[in-house]
């Protein structure tokens, strides 16, 4: 069999479970990137290679000794290889992935302490194990027929170098869903690993970010750092030549449209009217983690009441909180001090004025979306955020979009919404105070404009657009 | 009287005490700047125009009620206006100047928490009247006779703009002592500060730094933010060009040679050869600032001894460190844990492997900078680094210089010192092995280099080139 595409990333499309206890049983996994792939893999033959997260996984790498096998999960089928990577995989995944590229990647890290620095050699060598298999597995299924390679993020940095050493002819992507930074902040890095990091990611014939500005700071990377030739978007360097541009992942707007329109959701608008009480909802909806900016938020909400009590009692703020890598004492601490902020502002202004509310729960978000009068995106840093993009979509109330201009969504989204510097705890106030009193005229043509923009970029279009642009950069090559 | 020169800087160059408790006298500040700056003023009618910094200038200022006066000290003779700023003082200081500003182009936020955002716009209001106080002052001294004017650092950014506003041919120079940071990471500060510092600073004829690396954010700050053209050196913004270049300011190199033959410091290398005790020194001397990433480098010797058993023993590491901004808590907190690692390094290889010396003693650090076999230099990011080439210059060891590359002294000693990434613990232990291991012929030809490199920009050379490329940017401009 001849594969037309071979897809590699961290986490696969199918997820193990045991429902009954018993058997493991596939699911689906669920955004924009797997809906992509998985349609594209309906319609033409190639194989996904993503590395083992759990045990459950391991158990199934295990029963097909790492090679390839075939699935069907909610009616999709996928041809699958599964790497169960061993001890590689925390200090892949957790030290070097999650911690020195994300930290990284976000600029986070307080300079005086962090990172401390040490460790670092070993942890590195467990990455680069990690992407060599992954590499060689791709190379495997790619076998003579030529296929596209399409690899993603910040956990694969150095295998498209590995791919391209085994196959120099191969048309090769690769997608980095995280913002990108600055070099001199990339330089706090190891030096082995910012080199092979960049040379890695400039071995690919496309490399892919989610927002203009990742792009021009990943150039600018390849300018400082490795003395590469740039013209336009295209990166040179020893004798190759990588076209670095952006393409915008939406909402999976259908499946998100037919998940709003449950019972459950409707349900849980209904828990929401009597709790908002004929007040009006500031939304915000995260992940935990560090980059979302959650502590700054509250602290805004906080002096929108201080300084304009006309919105005391008036407005909930509700903060739909997903925990997220809580065994990291850093998100812990972050965690808490989110907490200390909420009580500080109940204490204030009553007990009613701010919820942080802990649960996964899919239907209260929707129904969120659907009613929240302003929905609050503040990230520090965001590649994309689709959170910004699924509020508007959702929302049936012209509902204001406040958003950090620092999320890779902005680009598209930056006019229809209020957009914000992050760190500006005052500007974010009155972004605030501006989206509770403006004229129901404004929040329509914005509300419109916001769902315009929100539904550009479906799954579909994302890959369409990519492959497009691989194929004509090989054919240049070529 | 006509003035040829108009110098603003927040410190000016005369200080007052109170030595026998009875009447101020003034006394010469140290360094470069004032080097440089009084020898011009003995040659030329000027008036150096500053911040009042504590109560005995505060009373100084009110005897001539914010006038100018004329002052002798040390030999010297000096026209100054020393301005009172009252309650602005703290804010434009401590909150501005020191913190918002300093963290921020040092690269020390901890994102998730800091810069907290809040009470920003007093702040920033007393920054912007502190600035106005002193550029009405210089327009004053400056007159009609068109004068050039000379502004110093990061305390008066906004001074620039005012002073061109009055005086619209004014020849006008900058001089920036820090370092300079990117557009994203500079932009964390809120917009209106940070649109008024760039454009106060674009108003000068010539903005000069320290270094190269901080011309080039700087020029993109100027690119990224304010949409500015750029060709070359010269940035062009509402048809005003800007040259932004970098001047070496070196060590004071005559003053510095004559203090090391003093008795004092030959008595201070006497007790240091005993506390060696045919040891060799591994020495660093630093403010403890957070930028100066003392807790790493104590890390580092620590890994030198883990890594490599030989140096125990044999190698004493002092730290000879002066307390800076001990009331502001990070930077306490930080001291602590340089001294907690201290002691783990004591208690883990002996009580006199290493030294932390917190009292202010220049004969002990000139006769540490005479006989170190290494210095250590690795500030995670600094505007040029003056230790650095106070070592090479007054070393009579063949010392080899370990240095950050981050530290704007690179440019000119990296090739001759051992540069490392500030970051990388593991980097930074083993070229402090490198160093302690190094054959005498490679330590000999790398000291040679050192000290000419070092010796390089003297005060007035500095000053020199300064007003040569002001004269020929004016010329072009009229």
């Amino acid at each position: 069999m001849t594969n037309e595409l071979v897809v590699a990333s961290n986490r696969g499309p199918v997820g193990w479970s045991r429902p009954d206890g018993s058997e493991l049983v596939p699911s689906r996994g669920a955004g924009g990137l797997v809906t992509a792939m998985s349609d594209a893999l309906q319609r033409e033959s190639g194989t996904w290679v993503s590395v083992a997260l759990d045990d459950d996984d391991r158990e199934v790498a295990a029963e097909h000794a790492g090679g390839p096998f075939d699935v069907e999960a909610e009616g999709a089928r996928y041809r699958l290889r599964l790497l169960d990577v061993g001890d590689d995989f925390g200090p892949y995944y957790n030290e070097v992935s999650n911690r020195l590229l994300w930290f990284t990647v976000h600029e986070l890290w307080g300079a005086p302490y962090e990172p401390a620095g040490v460790g670092w050699s070993g942890d590195w060598e467990a990455y680069r194990s990690v992407n060599r298999r992954v590499a060689e597995a791709v190379v495997e299924e790619a076998g003579r027929g030529g296929p596209e390679v399409l690899l993603q993020d910040y956990h694969l940095c150095t295998a498209p170098r590995l791919v391209r050493d085994a196959l120099p002819d191969a048309p090769l992507l690769h997608y980095v869903h995280t913002p990108w930074t600055q070099p001199s902040y990339l330089q706090r890095l190891p030096d082995a690993m910012v080199d092979a990091v960049l040379r890695g990611l400039l071995a690919a014939d496309v490399l892919a970010f989610s927002s203009p500005l990742w792009c021009r700071a990943f150039r600018r990377c390849a300018e400082d750092i490795l003395g590469a030739a740039t013209d336009g978007d295209t990166v040179e360097f020893e004798d190759h030549r990588t076209v670095v541009t952006d393409f915008v992942l939406g909402a999976d707007q259908d499946s998100l449209e037919q998940t709003a329109r449950s019972d459950e959701v409707a349900a849980a608008g209904r828990r929401l009217h009597d709790e908002l009480d004929g007040r009006r909802l500031v939304l915000r909806v995260d992940r935990t983690d560090l980059s979302k900016n959650i502590l700054r938020g509250l602290r805004s909400f906080e002096m929108l009441l201080e300084r304009h009590p006309e919105h005391r009692g008036a407005v909930w703020h509700l903060a739909q909180l997903n925990p997220s890598r809580q065994d990291v004492p850093e998100y812990r601490d972050y965690l808490q001090a989110c907490v200390e902020v909420a009580e500080r502002i109940r204490e204030r202004f009553g007990e009613s004025a701010v919820t942080l509310s802990m649960e996964s729960d899919f239907p209260r978000v929707a129904a969120g979306f659907r009613r929240s009068d302003v929905l609050l995106v503040n990230p520090v840093v965001d590649g994309t955020n689709l959170v910004a993009k699924e509020g508007p979509l959702l929302n049936a109330n012209d509902g204001v979009l406040v958003l950090s201009r620092t999320a890779g969504a902005a680009d598209l989204l930056g006019e229809a919404a209020l957009c914000v510097n992050p760190y500006d705890v005052e500007q974010t106030a009155e972004a605030l105070h501006a989206a509770l009193t403006m004229d129901t005229g404004e929040r329509a043509d914005r509300a419109r404009a916001l769902r315009e923009a929100a539904g550009r970029g479906s799954p579909g279009d994302w890959l369409y657009a990519q492959r497009e642009l691989l194929r004509a950069t090989v054919a240049r090559r070529r």
